[in-house]
């Protein structure tokens, strides 16, 4: 086993998040088709449109929402705050308006953080409607009493939702699943990182040999798993591992959140992996509150999906914020998360179980070539032992991370013991 | 849910101790009988006899024991010990005796306690007939060679055992069994405390609508509790928690004692509570040795109860010994002691099981009215997250106190969601 | 119960080491069989003789090896080093040799301890034909350019393995397995101490009336011990217990490496024993590696068997070396570990598991004479408690090991109190 080499996609993963930081994405409409095909210049990526109207588990696709500008002017008729700059400025789903309302009116329409007054919220309004403005708080006590004109030039249609998904097939029907969400407008981290990182995996993996096959979802949170699961439930015993992933641009050290399950293969998978290379990592126990993970993780499907992030889930002051702009990124870390995930999934791709094919006493080693010839010295002790970790753990019962974590061996060398014992027929795969 | 509201009963129960404390109690006889009748005109509390002899489980109800006097006269007369000042002066259980004996001789049958020699043992002979008295060691060693005249006016006879049961009928068949002893005469802590605040807990639940049905058992400590299991076996299976109580009027902070279970339902709700409520409590692991939790818990039974007291069982000086009175007791102690045993079985009302009847993907709360229309706001968080957190772990195999353990959402907060979450049909109660 | 009282075989097992330490064992061959006829002068040991060639679970019997001498001339013809001085100098299981041959060749052929340039290290090459000297690092630093005359006087040939086996016939077909490997040469230590220290041990056993049964394997290690697995294989479910032991003279504390399991009985018992009277013994988890319990760990028998030693396998600095001589151990470490070994049996003796045949309620202890006759004194208190402990927890699940251990009463008190029991009839032994 070969850990996943450093690739030289830092440069790629930022550039796209900048392509589509403007886009005005939201849990349907145009900004994300815009943003779905601008993936797929990059991967194969298969575009799905499911109508407005269409029942998926308990909810229903909502009407499809375009927003073409948005601002607000005071007597003077300047612009005091403008879509077109940036679009977390008009409430996230809002109706649309053009009229003129008092100083009040617009107050009890604008949405503003009074802890960080300095920075613009990102809100949204997908199952209430109702037409509204974000602003900072330092913006909204600067305004004066009078009059001021509200437009918001933005349709609710019968329409669709539309999400997209790249199945890259392996030698094995059973499916590792990475889903990001693609419903937020022009914030950086959460969730452009996740998009970019998702599709520079996703080339990644395109170009090997892989023993899994791989299913990537970009879709809008909440509602877009819901969809996926509700149209794909003959399709979910095959997942063996998977994980959402986003928040992975900051500066923050990696965050793992374990599936509902909480000792999933990928939980003990990932945890490892963050033990062994990130001494200052964080392991959250699952919680009903996050990404999508909620959804693969409720009781009815229980899938083994944790979330893979660097900062924590709403723990950071940029959260749903102007202040997750570009420059709360950087090349250097979306790579350094690409690498992570890399590792992860080649840990998977060679964490197999297997059974023993002599299990009474060990098989003799040595005359297989297995085993130092000469007894009593010291080279390849390390080799050796692993074997007999592997011969002694594989029962069933174990899985070679497993067998890692029970020796104290690096899993490198019990996978490479692993497969000398395989060449010599001493272990079979279970399936 | 609402936690159970103080009531102003403490200086009731207070009351209730000083009436019942002249009265000598014993396993069989008419201070027992005289107590449930006391008891009685607080509650509608049923008296059951069981006739000597009568075999219960490895046991046989034993005689009938009734005492009317008893004193030592040195030799000018004076009573050196008086049974009617203190019953504990005479053995509990003794034999008549009527006769003049040697200074030895009297020393061959008085009870002291040498490391704490200004206060009176009490002991009892139960299954060997003997003639005795207490006293302290300072009042024995004060004694002069000489005659005693030793007189103790009881008889045993064929008769019965007596103990009090109360059944509170609730909307189900599933009970709460609450059991104390009254076995024990002038001792206010250990048994009266247990008497006079099981007594209250009655009146204060005869009061209400109850999920539970409840079985309050009054009665002498082992042959008590040994009749009662061999005479209601077939009740047995509705027991879902319970609990012996006592020593709830001294100054020491709560303890609780698991059931021989350890992870009981009860055992969790009990030292959830006391956890929340009373940082310096103690949590002992089941022991087979204490009071009538040995019985319920054996290997036979093995019903789910625990043990609720302030002092542990035989830790305190004043255990056994003429300390344990009026004195030792306070209405404050007696009121927090009931107040906590209304809160945990508050606690075990509310307690069910539920299952997700929507258990794909979570379901559309915000449709229900059950969510925070407006995404991104922190008011009602915690609520909603305690939604998701029932949603979540509603599989069956986990109760809300689970829920409430696990999620570190307060116990209140979970129970106001699950009836939220009932009323909209996305609950169904297990069976 | 009463534990093993000390005897005085110190002086008998430092001479027995004594006796055995000249000769020149190997993985078969006149060495082992001069060892088990000198253990047959004291316990009646069957000599199991298997041809070479016999197919033994993945493995073959080798051929038997036999030397008769060994040596390096100098130029001057100077013994430089000599079999018959140290049986280490001569690579175990070496080919015969007799030339003349440079430095270099010489060196090519000779094994030292670079890192302990004084000790002399013991080698073996079972598997790969080849010959070879072993001498320290200094003499080898020493020596001068110039011809070298190697002679070894050994051969291979068909012939047989040998090992010795002791069945104790106990009450119960249910067995003990003591193992320990007889295949390493002048090393004191590892293997003559476990040697040894056995033969006392069956020497002990014999003599007594015994519930299990015993049997005591003197093994060559690894072959030894697959040769006996496979040729035994109906025997194994009988085994209840079983250790290996070695490494029994030296001056460390002792050390158990438990079973595979991890939690066998045997274990529990070990643990518990060094726990109470060994407080600086150390208890390692079981790995794969080490002695025979490799093979009756092996996944294919997973055999109740740890292992028992003072110091730890590998890590001492005489450890196969001349520094493992008969001054590296001592009488008085012999005896200490023949004592614990007593006691561990005399312990697996005791601990069966019972069944309260009166599981309902307590039994009437006082009826049966069990119980003190006055409540409330403070006399016998530990016997009732541990005679409550037994009843409460002998529900098929526990033995009286796992009740010592629950209840922290000393093992002794805990049996004592199941015989008291047992002979009212209150338990019955499991089957």
């Amino acid at each position: 086993m070969h850990m996943a080499k450093k690739t030289q996609s830092a440069n790629g993963m930022y550039q796209l998040v900048k392509e589509l930081f403007p886009y005005c994405r939201s849990i349907t409409g145009n900004g994300v088709r815009q943003t779905l095909k601008t993936i797929q210049k990059s991967i194969p990526l298969e575009l799905i449109e499911i109508p407005t109207g269409t029942k998926v588990l308990d909810w229903e696709i909502p009407e499809e929402w375009n927003i073409s500008d948005g601002y607000i002017l005071d007597d003077k008729a300047n612009k005091i705050v403008d879509f077109k700059e940036l679009n977390l400025h008009v409430l996230n789903y809002s109706t649309p308006v053009n009229k003129k309302v008092s100083l009040q009116e617009l107050k009890d329409h604008t949405f503003t953080l009074p802890a960080h007054p300095d920075l613009i919220p990102y809100r949204t309004s997908y199952y209430q409607k109702k037409w509204g403005f974000c602003m900072s708080q330092n913006q909204l006590d600067s305004l004066s009493e009078g009059e001021y004109q509200v437009y918001i030039d933005s349709e609710h249609k019968k329409g669709s939702l539309s999400y997209g998904e790249l199945y890259i097939k392996g030698n094995s029907s059973k499916e590792v699943l990475i889903s990001t969400h693609i419903c937020h407008p022009s914030l950086a981290n959460d969730n452009l990182s996740g998009i970019s990182v998702a599709t520079f995996l996703a080339q990644y993996l395109l170009g090997r040999t892989l023993n899994y096959s791989y299913r990537f979802l970009f879709i809008p949170g909440t509602i877009g798993s819901i969809a996926w699961l509700s149209r794909n439930e003959d399709k979910l015993e095959h997942i063996e591992h998977g994980l959402t992933i986003t928040l992975l641009g900051d500066q923050s050290n990696f965050t793992y959140k374990r599936s509902r399950r909480g000792n999933s293969e990928i939980d003990k998978i990932a945890e490892y992996y963050l033990e062994q290379n990130y001494p200052k990592h964080t392991i959250l126990d699952f919680i009903p509150y996050g990404y999508d993970e909620r959804q693969y993780c409720s009781p009815g499907f229980n899938l083994p999906v944790g979330c893979f992030t660097r900062n924590t889930f709403g723990e950071f002051k940029e959260y749903h914020t102007s202040g997750d702009n570009l420059e709360f990124i950087s090349e250097e870390k979306l790579q350094e998360s690409l690498q992570a995930l890399q590792d992860i999934l080649e840990i998977a791709e060679h964490s197999r179980s297997y059974i023993n094919t002599n299990p009474k006493g060990e098989p003799q080693l040595g005359r297989r070539g297995l085993y130092e010839k000469i007894g009593g010295t010291n080279d390849s002790k390390l080799t050796q032992l692993a074997s007999l970790w592997v011969l002694n753990l594989s029962d069933g019962s174990n899985t070679l991370m497993d067998i890692a974590i029970r020796s104290g061996i690096e899993f490198e060398v019990i996978v490479e013991a692993s497969e000398a014992l395989k060449q010599c027929g001493l272990l079979k795969e279970v399936q």
